[in-house]
């Protein structure tokens, strides 16, 4: 079983990130495979970074977790990290907003994320736009932010009421919530790239790691190797 | 040639509202042929109400203004009324708003249709989330409406914003003004469908005739004769 | 579990009309949860009008039940409502019309919501324009109302022919019914959008609350504070 | 240039109804070439009916014309028709019905090519269903036909609801005609397959020639060849 | 429960075609009131013609047949009809060629639909374009059609091939067989939509109950009250 | 000016054909650069093979032909090669089928695309599946190939019936040939994709460069360097 | 049953290769039929090559492996293969090459069809581009196939890169592999269509069989009937 | 003409970046009236930054430079700035590479938005994945960057590649170069959302202002007021 995946550990050293494994679309038995495939590295003495498991479902989790010693299964995240323990924050502040109570998975998964990637991070609950007080309560917040992560679905609005309010990057995650034209996120998603303000950039629906890796690599700290002029 | 049209002269008795003519996809004989058909139609006396012609071009309008005397074409509007003179307003009061500059052809052509049906409208133009302030500047404006029609292309976040500051009925058009991921349109319409906050509906694309003849019947006076319990 | 919702309690006084809650996404425990809030804050004697529990699924609905004393489950229109009882109708009269037995649930789900936001609701049900003399035996009750919800799938042609035969709005909701090329609602979305009949706006496919929220904004009886020109 | 195109003359001779040429996409000189090559066909004595040239421009229009002695080109339908004279009808009476006066080329394309492939044709002129009373006052007309053709855009609901009132096969042809969301005729075409009238089928957007050559075969006189069981 | 419905009885009578009852989308309990209501109505001596239940899965068949007294299930198809038996067939003939294996329930409930409102129906199985002499070795039994049913997935080439063999006209039923790019029948519905040879329309995706419907109006008996110039 | 392009010449080398260089989107200016940076090359003695301008207009194409010495402008086809001669052919045989008058210029490209890298071309012009005599008078000469490309708008069903007939792999090009509901191209690129017949891939809408170039490849002698197990 | 499948047994004296059996879409009862039929032709001593289920799951394989002497389910590739040896290779060398972990049953799929088809395939497992350098590991076996045939889900991009770096046909498999924004494999299939790179065709989303079959026909010994100039 | 536009004068105090103008769908009589409006503002002695006219045609450029003393047109980039000086480059290195010639003006738009405010910007051009050593020629260039704006159309591939490379924030903007199935840059922009690689943000499709403008904030000097944890 040797030939169904092609890790990249070297992946820590390159980018400085280490990789993840999507586990939506991999049966158990992969997931198994790779868990003790990147265990064995590891034990090699290898860097690695946190391995991050996304989209883990809970008989997948279970494995996962019985074969990385110290590894945390995060349910409503639908994430395993491994090691478990959360790095010490460095680099500027990381907000995620979240528009609804049922976008929450998608926000803890960024929120994990970035802090997993070393980043501090703090979360807002339910700030959507049809309450618009919600949201402007937290104005001062939202300002000391290094970068902000909006998570919304329907009709996404929260995106670029939030940029209009701020000077740094938002980064935006349409999600699957709502039912009937929001057709799965669509809708959220383009709103969100059609926005009227500058400064949001948006990744695919529901995809809460790829903005928290961003938002970790947006709020860097800035003694680090790269970036000078 | 009076087999290409068949107008529908009873409207105004039957639905209280007189009918208008869509003069895109018209050609200009055509358009023509219907205002001699119109004017012929009220020298006999028949009470038409207004008639509006509604996105017209130039060389339209000015066929239709000589044939009908008195009557007025609003240049950014794209529009042709006859008679030209607005009637007293009665019923509840109608509110504009327009997300930006470009918005606004849709926007007059929404608040002189609402005028023209017999009601007093306030505009609000330029006031897109983007920056806030803007559009919360007008909250108490906006709450003294009997309905709200709003006009925004690009993400249409506008919609859901008014929405949750008001108690009444808001009007969504989406416009075609945007590009790339706005597809003419179809983003704003979509985001729009999807408000989070209940009270909006929406019509066609840069459908602002549509919008003020529906303000129109909203905010219709109490004592006409249907609608009471 | 504080941090799963922000609920708007401010609305009913801010809007008129409560917050209602999208069971739709949301986990048994999250449901719960906000049920008890919404209990705690009635306890402290705050005035929250009627609050919906909307495209509830049994287990939700009893749970919810359980812990709101007085709520009542609809089950066909999937809502529960505390208190159960509906309040006593002022304002405009509302018609909720559907086209075909399949659409029921939508339909019921507007006819309820506009009850309990205090209107008077007439229903015709299985009046779609295949059998164009089941719409047409209803033409006078149709002109008396403020306002007509119509609900339908398929091609949704029944809300041009409503709206040609009255003079007050037409509140159209696209249902998913029908198959292949239906897509889910989309056609009938599409269609209702395009209507050659003014005086139709449109909410989100199989959005029967959104419908009724509107429609009971529209018949609001006019003695309220906003909306006299 | 004789390898541009390889003309399907036997066409009239294997099923009962000659070739037209779509001359959209084809340039002046290939619609010249075919005009010519089918003259000189004729002329070895060849029967091979009526030839239409569809979806013609001026300037083609006159090049044909100019060729084949006797053409006749129509120019709404925008067709040339060689030879020019209409046969004597026979078989079953077509009805084509259209919805507003924009759809009046699609209407006429499809009513004159019926007539050119041999049938009686009867036309109904703007009958769109915002004004009901116009299409129900020819009731008995539209029962009295062999084959209806409905010409429809916007939302196309015209097709299901003439359908409802009469026996015989409805061809439905959407047309182009609209803005917004009517996307180019998608939605009545949409909406026209979504009919829930049984017995109606659709062709494509605009295509009023193909709807006009299937009712005249739907209209064929029962003593031809084929088609007794 | 009398007002789930609103059956329209006098179909049979107004159109000479009997109502159908789509099971899709309506319950159990639904699918029994009518099938109870049919039920009455015959006994008071109405002439309903056959009643079909179309798209209906098991639980609902046994439900409505035990009701039904005489009424037949055909598993494949999908579809009770009531009375079970067919029909002595009239008019003309009927031919429903299916591409292959995988469209036999849609083939089979035109094929059972247009006999069951009497027609006679030759079924051509597995014909597809693939191995081109499958359709060839029936040309002349095609040629002696009335009309033909082609019902077809995939790129549902089928009926243009069929249509260009034949002077009769092609209903065209695209299917959701198929997977990936095939959109669930839309790649078979637009393919047919642009045919490129005259004769074809089209209509639903699996719609096998509309095609036989439609093909029986077409060959209906020329001595029936409507239908001659 | 240099920075405007970044030219492969060692694509030559790397991968036995040459760059082309798509015209469409680039400016006059553009082009002339890019000719003149080619000549420039080709008189430092670098092997570049025959380089191709598509999607050519006319102004571009005197401007290009002009500095190029020896190139040659093929109108139709919208290409212009240099050096204009035609290589000696080698490999198998490549047949080019078209369906259509309207699709020569994209058949066109791909012909001569092929034969420019080295390919014996045959054309089949104007053999569509509406007569479908015309394609299997063919039957013989397609068996011969080693390639077929397929050229055909609307529903595209020619790559299927083509491909049933022989062995040799089909390379399907859909071209923007249509109106209504063929979309530019889409419906017959997604009936292609859909072929019922293995041994059919799809390039791009109106791509007939990439066919042409694909067919080359494929067809390749087999004395070459790659290719043998 | 006689009448529910047409099998093609000419089809592999006719074209050179078997016929397969799609079970998507066929019920348990008829895979049975099929596999019956199929030994029945066999057993009578006709030249069938090897057929293939694709597509087939575990309940199927299991009944048509009991039919079928030899025959072997390949379980991650959704194959029976009947008889199960793989034939002795001949002609060019094919490479299949995936992106990810996930691709593996559509890559298998390929491998598999070509080499029971009688090609010699070489496997490349998770080679996506995310990490660039696994592809480029592989630059010297890539340029010594004679087609390469690329499977990715997501955005599809390894399509493009590998046919940049050889001068052998690429024939690119997208896949349903991916969430949101990948739509099934619509991205994956727009991108490779749209490839940058000349030499890439594309088969429909998950056809992996179909990219096996075109792979061993282009990858065909040279020796063979057809295909010389 | 003072109710055309509602400029936010005081974005520049609120977010650090000025507002820009977006040319597109304003007419010139508009674009006159906001740069005698920001004239005058400027003259008051309001810090207003640079404004940025973007998507500016010709004319329209030529009568803002004489209203605005000292402004610049940058054609390719279709962009006026005032003041015309670009400011000292503070902050982290910006690289912007695109992959074709074609995709200039976009890219030209981007490099330009964030020298204007205030980075310092490196410009690769034509840097395509069909000829991969072009972009691995720059790896240690691109490891530099603080963050990388990739700039493409057709398959959109070059981000991926170029995310995988570095440790950096890419953000993607997709162009509408391309043909056929790019869809006027929706393939991009799929293909840019579904990254496999992390890292990876996108923003409308030809929205060079946008990427230009996000990559400033990125980018930006740690010294600045917000944005430590």
């Amino acid at each position: 079983m040797s030939s169904i995946a092609n890790l990249d550990f070297g992946r820590y050293e390159r980018r400085g990130y280490p990789e993840a494994v999507l586990c939506d679309g991999k049966s158990l038995d992969q997931c198994v495979h790779i868990a003790r495939t990147w265990r064995a590295k590891a034990n090699e003495g290898l860097n690695l970074g946190t391995v991050l498991f996304t989209r883990i479902t809970e008989d997948k989790a279970k494995a996962v977790t019985n074969i990385l010693d110290g590894a945390i299964w995060h349910e409503t995240a639908r994430m395993v990290a491994w090691p478990g323990d959360v790095p010490e924050p460095s680099g500027g502040k990381v907000i995620v907003a979240c528009a609804g109570t049922s976008d929450l998975p998608v926000a803890q998964e960024a929120a994990l994320t970035a802090r997993y990637l070393g980043r501090s991070v703090t979360e807002l609950v339910d700030v959507g736009v049809a309450g618009l007080d919600r949201i402007l309560a937290h104005r001062e917040t939202l300002q000391s932010a290094r970068v902000i992560v909006v998570v919304a679905g329907m009709e996404g609005a929260l995106a670029s009421v939030v940029s209009g309010l701020v000077s740094c990057p938002v980064v935006a995650v349409p999600t699957s919530v709502g039912y009937g034209a929001s057709f799965g996120g669509i809708t959220a998603l383009l709103s969100m790239l059609n926005s009227c303000s500058p400064g949001v950039s948006v990744v695919n629906i529901d995809n809460g790691y790829g903005a928290g890796h961003l938002a970790a690599q947006i709020a860097e700290p800035q003694g680090d190797t790269h970036g000078t002029a």
